[in-house]
Formats: C-alpha cells, structure tokens, sequence
C-alpha cells in the first residue's frame, strides 16, 4: 500500500508518498507560497527535480497540484489516486484527548477545531489540509498524527505547572510536549540497534533543530519533556527563547513597554541563538564566527549546550539512571560539534562519546565510547515514515 | 564585638543583636506593623518575652523604638548603643556591581536606588531601614549584606537567558538568584561536617522555606542557582509558581484577560502548592490533607519533590558529580518528609538518604546512609549570623 503524508503549514504543504512495503518514498514534495505566487518542487529517486509554478491560490489549489503531480504521466509515480491507499495528516495539537493517532471523522475535526485556541499557529493550516484532501479523496481513509499524542503519557507531576489547578481543569493549562513523532521514532530504531526491547530502556532523546526539545523517554513512554504548553518553553532554540523567568515577561510588559504580542514576537521569533548571538539562526554561521574569535557567537553556543546538559542531568534523575542519549533532527543528527558540546563533562552520568566515531553527519550511527555506560546514538529522524507506519498500524486495527 | 543585624521589610523591621565573641544572639526581635498599629516582640535567652505595643508611624519610629529596647534598663541588653560595633543590613538586591558585602557610603547608597527598578518590592524598605538607622547611629560603620551577591560568580552560560543580548547589557535581564547568604552560610557549615575544604567540593544546597531555591556550589562558588531575574523562577514554591512555558504568561493575558499585574499577583501570591492544593501554603497543613487522601494535596507534594529532583539532577551534571547536599530553611531543616521525599529515586546519582537518621527536626543533622556516595545534611540556616560574620569581615579589612 501507499500512504499519503501531509504535513500542511500555513503558506505550505509538504508531501510525501511512501511505499509501505518497502518503506521508502516514491515522491518527496514541497508545495508552497501558497495564497502567493505558489511553487511545487518534486523529487523522485533516479530523476531530475520537478519544478513547477503552478498558479496557487488556496490550499485546495495547493492539494489537487499536488495529487496532479503524483499522477502525472511524464513527472509522477502512480497511475492513479486508487493507489493512494491512505493519507497520515500531521496535526500539531492534539490536547488531552489523543494520545494516539486516529481515524479522521467529524468528531476528530470537531475537536481539532476546538484544539486552535491551543495551537492558533498550528492547528489551522492542519485542519485546512484536511478538508482540501478529503474534498479530492472523500473516500480514502485519513488519520490524524498528533505531535502532542506521544507525550500523553507523562504523569501529573510532569505536565502539571505550579498554578491554580483551574487554570489546568478549566483552562487546560498543563505541559503538552511536542516533536512527539520524531521523540518516538528515534528511539524505537534506538532500541533496535541496541538489540534490547524498548520497555527495558531508560532513553533521553534530544530532538535538536531549529525548534528543539528533550525527551525523557522510559520503558518507551515519554514521563517528560522540555516543551510545555507551548513550541516556546524548555531548550534554547534558533530564535525562541526556551526556559526563562516568567517575572520577565511581565517586567517586559510592565516596565519596557511592550505588549504580549510584542513579547511573543521577540520571545519566538528574536530569541535563542539568533539573540543571543546577534548574527543568526543558523549553526553554521555561529559556529563559524565562533571561531573567529566572536565572544556572542561563541556564549550563545555555551548556553546551548548547558541547557540541553541540564535536562540530560534532570531527566537522568528522574528516572532513575539512563541506558541511551540519541540526538536527532537538523543539529543532532549532522553536527558532531553540537553532540560533542553537548556531551563534555557528562562522564559522571555515564556518557562518554567517541570523538572519532562522532565525526559523521546525516547518517545512523552508534558515537558512545566503548566504555562508556550510556550508549550514544545519531539517528536521522523520519517523522513522514513514523506517520505512515502509524496510519497504516490505524487502519490495520 | 557586637553586630546589630537588621533585616527591613515593609512593614516590619527583624533584628538580632549578636556577640561576635560567642557567636549567640543577645536579643531577637522583630517590629512590626509599622505604620499600622505598631507592636515590638524581643527575646533574651534566659528571660520572658518582652511585648509591647510601642507607636510606630514609620520606620524612623521603629528604628527607635528597637535601639531604646535593647538599651532599656529592665528588658534590654546593652548599656548604651556605643555597644553596638556595627550594623549589618539585609539588602535583597545588590544587582550586578556587589559580589560581595560592601561598607555603605554615599555611592552604594546611589546604587541600591538604581536597584530598585530590579527589586521594587524589596530595595525600597532595605533602604529605608537604612537611612532610619544612620540617623539614630551616624557614626557607626553599617555594612550591606546582598542576597544576590553570592551568585555573581555564575559564569555568563548559567546566568544568560535565550533572549536578545541588548537585553542583558541595556536592561540587565539576567538571572541574579537570591538567599545568597544561606546557600553560602550552609555550604560552609557543610564543607566544616565533611572535614573538608570547601575548594574541593561539589555541593548542592536546597533553601526550602515558603520561598525557596536550589543553587550548584562548585569549589565554594556559587555556579548556579534556581531562582532567577526574579524569586519567581525555579522550583514551586508556598504560593510561588516556579518555571512556566513564558508563553503560559501570554496565554494569561491575551486568552484569559488577565493583566500584566494581575498575572504578578496570580503567580507569586496564589500559585504554588497553594494553588495546586487549592488548601494551603503551609505543608503541613498539605500533608495532612494528603494523608486523608486528598488528590491534590498529594499531588501538589509530588509536584514540589519532583520540581526540586529535576534540579538536583540537572546541577550534578554541571557541575560533574555531587559530593554533598544541603537542605536547610524553614521546610527544608524541619520536614524530614519532605527530605525524604525529594531523595527518593535519587540513588542513580549516589544519593542514599538513612530513614532513620532523617527523622530529626530543626537541628544540624548528617542524614545520608553509610554508603550514600553523597554526604546528606540538614542544616538549620542562619542569615542572621552569616549577616553578621560578613559585616565583621568587612570591617576587617
């Protein structure tokens, strides 16, 4: 069977058409400037990269490009949509309810909508590539991925915050985590290249992109995660913020001048590396000027690397000693400079990387010193196959 | 010698007069509403407690009052108040100038005004207890004992928020930490227990009062604490909310119609176990309530054991191991329980608490079992006398 994977954003639609036997994508594609100009690109293993300017006006329009491109005679990869056995929809927001993915059907969307108040960036451009593929394919079955649902298990005193419990009841204000797909697949391969079943493991997962979060991962269900109720809290970030003083919001506010969405700009868009450091977002950049001696540059990788070691450190704690660390995403999976940064002085917990091992980017690899207690994974996320594997796994129940 | 330590709220000004030859306090006292009523309470070892419900319009009058009553002829102490070598003031925030205590001149006197911005609840009354006591005692020497100023050693990565760095050098946004005189004078307490010195040491302290705060102290420096560019920050607190999402702050304001002020209020006088208990700031009328089965009387003790773990867990990773941990203050040398509560599971990192040894109140305690790798304590603290010892050493000098 094929799976369609939808991963739909607010001017974008990036797709993916999986092959579930052998586990590979027949089609990798973005479409997006959305509501813009619009623009598809296509990539199909063996061939040129399809580009196309399509004339994008909606997502509805965005949608049947796309499926247009999967059938087309010259560019696709099947001959029809009756090849598209199923569509894996990432949604960001699951709430409380989901803590696994699901069939789509009126009641889902019901809640999906209810869910926006939660995640206003996120939920409706999820909800919007729903209603457009399901206008063109009304009678294959969808189901909802949820990048909250993995978290579900945590426990009280983890997602909990030290606020009135209304706020929690009435409000739904609690830790949701998020990230959950990759958090999950990371460490299932984790547990597979460890030989050990994954309900025996104690694993940390450092999901490190330009969003980032750690997971406390034990007996393979997450008990805790640097996210919170929002992508904001937790890790540094490219240009959120992470963890802070929520008397600074206020102070912001109250003192500085600034209104909440001011805040919230500055907190989300102008933080993390990007404001520590003054120059940029990107590693690369930092890493580069770091080296030449750029003292922000240099200090903002030092807080980096000392907020992920202390959730190492917490997480350890709490659950009582680690088997597995694995980075993973756009820094943890290619830059050894980070895992490395990230991993010096930890030897008291166990964790010794292998600096010449580590010296990989981009591929699955064991980088734990023969030595060391805690093994150490680089492992390249694929949250479209994890969604595909859960679709079909829904479908299959 | 003897050295008057004052500590100056709002509406009440602390006070112990202590003999720096025999390290005990000849009289404890404390005026309170001032402004209000007036009423004076001071304890002599060995004498009734004397009461009195003197005038106090201000905390000129109460500065006064408390000079006349440790030289009244029947309930006081001293002669005359040239017995009074030096006075050693509490000031909560010394911001980033002060990594110690500092002779009060003209100049420091400028700069606690320049601090009040950063502490506007606690500078101003520090302040004017101050100014009452130099104009009953000109001539006496009056050192400022700061909160924060143990912390300054924090190097930039733990002190740092993810935020723009104009914000740091501009606005001085950064953590500061605070009960720097109790995690100093604990730590030293403890390093004396080990028959150590405090230069090889790797110590954790816990000051758990209805406030409270977690800091790292490596070598005898304060590298990092829990409590940040305010007390709100860190673990949860009697009615403090700790660590939030930063957006949770946002949510307040723009989904729920909160103010910025109304938010100040919610999370530093109806947050915390208060809030999650929805019963009480006072543990032990939470443990009791959990010990009849209240859910979130228990839960919001979980929630307190497992905020206070996480740090313990994340500063043994910093600072590459753990040789001692201290907890002292209010809950923290009284509430076994809680000691207890917070060690458990904590084995993987060497921390082995005796349940035997533990059961001890308000008294200064090694509680770890034999073959804990890390030393436990309970220590009563005592700012009063640290105050006093650092007001000495200034003069010393």
């Amino acid at each position: 069977m094929n799976i369609l994977v939808i991963n739909c954003g607010s001017s974008s639609l990036k797709y993916q058409l999986i092959n579930m036997e052998s586990k590979q994508a027949l089609a990798v594609g973005l479409a997006e400037r959305i509501g813009i100009d619009g623009a598809l690109t296509q990539k199909v293993e063996g061939r040129e990269k399809y580009v196309a300017s399509p004339v994008m006006k909606n997502h509805d329009d965005a949608m049947k490009i796309v499926l247009e491109a999967l059938i087309d005679k010259e560019h696709g990869v099947i001959k029809s949509m009756d090849e598209i056995g199923a569509v894996g929809h990432r949604v960001v927001h699951g709430g409380e309810r989901y803590s696994n993915s699901v069939l789509i059907d009126d009641d889902v969307m019901k809640y999906l909508n209810e869910c926006v108040k939660l995640a206003p960036l996120h939920n409706p451009p999820n909800i919007i590539g729903i209603k457009a593929c399901k206008q063109f394919m009304p009678n294959t079955p969808m189901v909802a991925v949820f990048d909250t649902a993995f978290h579900q298990t945590m426990p009280e005193k983890a997602f909990l915050y030290g606020i009135p419990y209304e706020l929690y009841q009435k409000d739904h204000i609690r830790r949701y985590g998020f990230h959950g797909t990759s958090h999950k697949y990371v460490s299932k391969i984790a547990a597979e290249c460890m030989h050990k079943n994954i309900k025996d493991l104690k694993i940390i997962t450092c999901h490190l992109g330009n969003g980032g979060s750690v997971s406390a991962i034990k007996n393979g269900k997450s008990v805790d995660t640097s996210m919170g109720f929002t992508p904001l809290e937790g890790i540094i970030m490219g240009t959120r913020s992470g963890n802070l003083d929520p008397a600074i919001v206020t102070y912001l506010i109250e003192e500085l001048g600034y209104t909440a969405e001011e805040v919230n700009e500055l907190l989300n868009k102008k933080s993390g590396i990007l404001g520590l450091s003054g120059i940029s977002s990107d590693f690369r950049d930092i890493r580069a000027a770091a080296a030449e001696g750029n003292h922000q540059a240099q200090l903002s990788l030092d807080v980096y690397y000392y907020s992920i070691k202390k959730y190492i450190g917490a997480y350890f704690a709490i659950m009582g000693g680690l088997d597995c660390l694995v980075f993973t995403a756009g820094i943890g999976e290619n830059a050894y400079e980070t895992r490395e940064g990230i991993c010096e002085g930890l030897e008291c917990l166990g964790i010794k990387i292998d600096l010449v091992k580590d010296k990989v980017r981009g591929v699955l690899a064991e980088v734990s010193a023969d030595d060391s207690k805690v093994k150490i994974f680089a492992i390249p996320t694929n949250e479209e196959l994890m969604i595909a594997e859960e679709t079909l796994e829904i479908l299959s129940k």
